[in-house]
């Protein structure tokens, strides 16, 4: 179903970082739908969340908390998304922090709760909490492939990537997961991902890494405000393999690990895309010659979310006119239409705002029969670019998003 | 196909305003894909327009010729929406308002063309220009219903709606057609519809009155600057049926007349969305309790923009999850979720932010099976309240929009 090259990685153990999974029958039996993560004491801990006015109940819980401390674990259920739930499903997104607490022997604010599934139902707190205990008991560090499962929804794959890179004769490991699938507008799919590192990285660092690459992978993939109740994502650096710690942008460290990451961030974040519900084909979005990335965007966002534009891709009919249109109605002030080229891969269809001259139906037929395309967009007014993720829109997006609860 | 009745009424002729039809071979044979409207000398009209940045070449020339005079003729073609054009397409627009002009003896900027179909490809200028004195010699006053199925482009049925009213003795019409069909987003949409009364009206308040109705209809079915390369709306009073001129909005008659050209232009926006394209059902999403209209707009587009929430629609599936995170991500500041109410018809499913507690999922699925519906939300914030009509995604949007040009 996915497009392209999504298989795992092999998944490098990150050290300081044990992984634990049970079987809690939150929604579905016999799949191990409770996930555990623990950290070493000592390791700095990031997070971003979804802007999501409706956000969910582990993700107030969890802004709350990483607000205190660093935490020492993370508890991930799916198939219940524990959002729109009231005080009862607080309640219960802090009693899961309590419980897998009172076994851990840590604070309840040293747990990070994380859910995803359907909407606007009661988790099944004691199952879940059932479920705490094995899953501590299976902690482990070589368990980063069971996570990945253990966290998916309708993904049709579980989504990791691992690197390794070596600075000052000590080799660091960065490994992550993923989970997203519905894609249509990436507002509605949960995203969850969890990236650590065993490299030593002093917190607001870590913050600060992990905001520079959401911005480049996962807030490519989704806009500002038009996300889900659950969206989340995690950096966690153990520091565990040793070495003098990182404290400074200017450590000449700090540029090549924040490289690792974005890699490992984009990846899986493209891994949601390529996954897209229904999806067929992965698309690229490059906008360039705006004034600044903010207008690059809202262009390529426009062009990205036209479900006009998803379905003549899903259909190879290169109807290159609602891409014109996608960049009509985005918002951009004083556009000049007639500085405007517009190219899939390497064959331009519209120049300077109208059809190019040696522009052929079978050309762009051809480009847009691929599994993997560019759409490039040239506003021909600045210096400023940017790029976003998408893929077409298909009859199974209906079928899936319409049979999703039965 | 369509939802509910769109059965065409009776079209009432409207004095002063005559329509001609021929078969130009636009894009098919066999179609009267050519219209032309009369105005008696005069009429006084107006029009509003897309926000697109791509709008389309007639839309540039119709804007231009009616900022010089009242226009005399409207000509329009369906098949091609001569869009992303460049200067070949407005030179092609100016020369079918030229011809028209000669032939009609008129000056050229007595014409408004308009046209609507597929985006990107050059208009068969001679064919179309060969098809004007065909349809210059089939002018007449009753022919509405040709010139409303003549418009059509993905359209399963064409859309009317007629009404005559009684002031000071005399008894008026106001007769309108429109045309629209693509709905998942009403941006890609091209919409166009034609009104006209023979009730005598300044030129400033027949644009007053057009502006104030199309907000509440067609502006209640799309979004500022989310709108297609061609979408135009007309309103000309002809004065054909006599009476006094209505020069201001202090006489009692223009509330009158406002009341009727809103009800008539709000149902030919709602017969867009009944023949929305794959439309199974028709969906009224009320938003109330707000600051300000503005983020009563916010929220209801919001939720009418949601595939998911489509879906679901289209599923019969209650998931008001999903209802809910489009609520949260429409961007408004400051939401208190624990205020917001949520129903579908009568049946409440969210109460104060959580779900309801006697909402079960037996009285939900009664309602999403309807081939109608209202979501009703409440902010429980302020007096304001909002609007927007739309309708569900299916596999057959997908159908029509995968193939539209095959």
């Amino acid at each position: 179903m996915a497009v392209g090259d999504v298989s795992m990685p092999h998944m490098h153990v990150v050290q300081g970082v044990k992984i634990g999974s049970a079987e809690a029958y939150v929604r579905y039996p016999n799949r191990r739908d409770l996930v555990i993560f623990e950290f070493s004491k000592g390791t700095n801990v990031a997070g971003v969340f979804t802007q999501n006015a409706f956000c969910a109940a582990p993700v107030h819980v969890s802004k709350a908390h990483l607000a205190q401390a660093n935490p020492r674990y993370l508890v991930i259920n799916t198939g219940n998304a524990n959002a729109g739930t009231g005080k009862l499903g607080m309640q219960n997104a802090q009693l899961t922090c309590l419980k897998l607490a009172e076994l851990a022997q840590v604070e309840a604010f040293e747990v990070l709760p994380f859910s995803t599934g359907v909407i606007g139902e009661q988790l099944p707190i004691e199952r879940l909490t059932q479920g705490l205990q094995p899953a501590l008991t299976s902690l482990k560090g070589d368990a980063w492939n069971d996570a990945a499962t253990g966290i998916m929804t309708t993904d049709t794959t579980p989504k990791g990537a691992s690197e390794q890179f070596e600075l000052d004769g000590i080799t660091y490991t960065m490994t992550g997961i993923s989970k997203g699938a519905g894609m249509i507008r990436p507002n509605m799919a949960t995203m969850l991902s969890f990236v650590a590192t065993d490299m030593p990285i002093a917190r607001t660092l870590v913050q600060k890494m992990l905001k520079v690459s959401a911005d480049q992978s996962f807030n490519r993939i989704t806009v500002d405000g038009d996300t889900s109740t659950n969206d989340s994502c995690i950096f966690a650096a153990t520091g565990c393999a040793g070495g003098v710690e990182i404290t400074t942008e200017d450590d000449v460290r700090y540029t090549v690990v924040l490289e690792v990451l974005s890699r490992v961030m984009k990846r899986l974040a493209q891994l949601i895309i390529r996954d897209g519900e229904g999806a067929t084909k992965f698309i690229t979005v490059a906008v360039e010659g705006g004034h600044n990335t903010q207008e690059c965007c809202d262009i390529a966002y426009s062009i990205a979310h036209s479900p006009l534009v998803k379905t003549a891709i899903f259909a190879s009919d290169p109807n290159w006119g609602r891409i014109l249109a996608a960049i009509g109605y985005a918002g951009v002030k004083d556009l000049d239409v007639e500085k405007i080229q517009v190219w899939l891969d390497e064959v331009q269809i519209c120049k300077d705002g109208g059809a190019a001259e040696d522009y052929t139906e079978e050309a762009g037929a051809r480009v847009m029969s691929q599994t993997e395309m560019t759409i490039r967009v040239d506003l021909g007014r600045g210096p400023a670019k940017d790029t976003v993720y998408t893929c077409d829109l298909s009859y199974d997006y209906v079928k899936i998003n319409a049979d999703y609860r039965s």
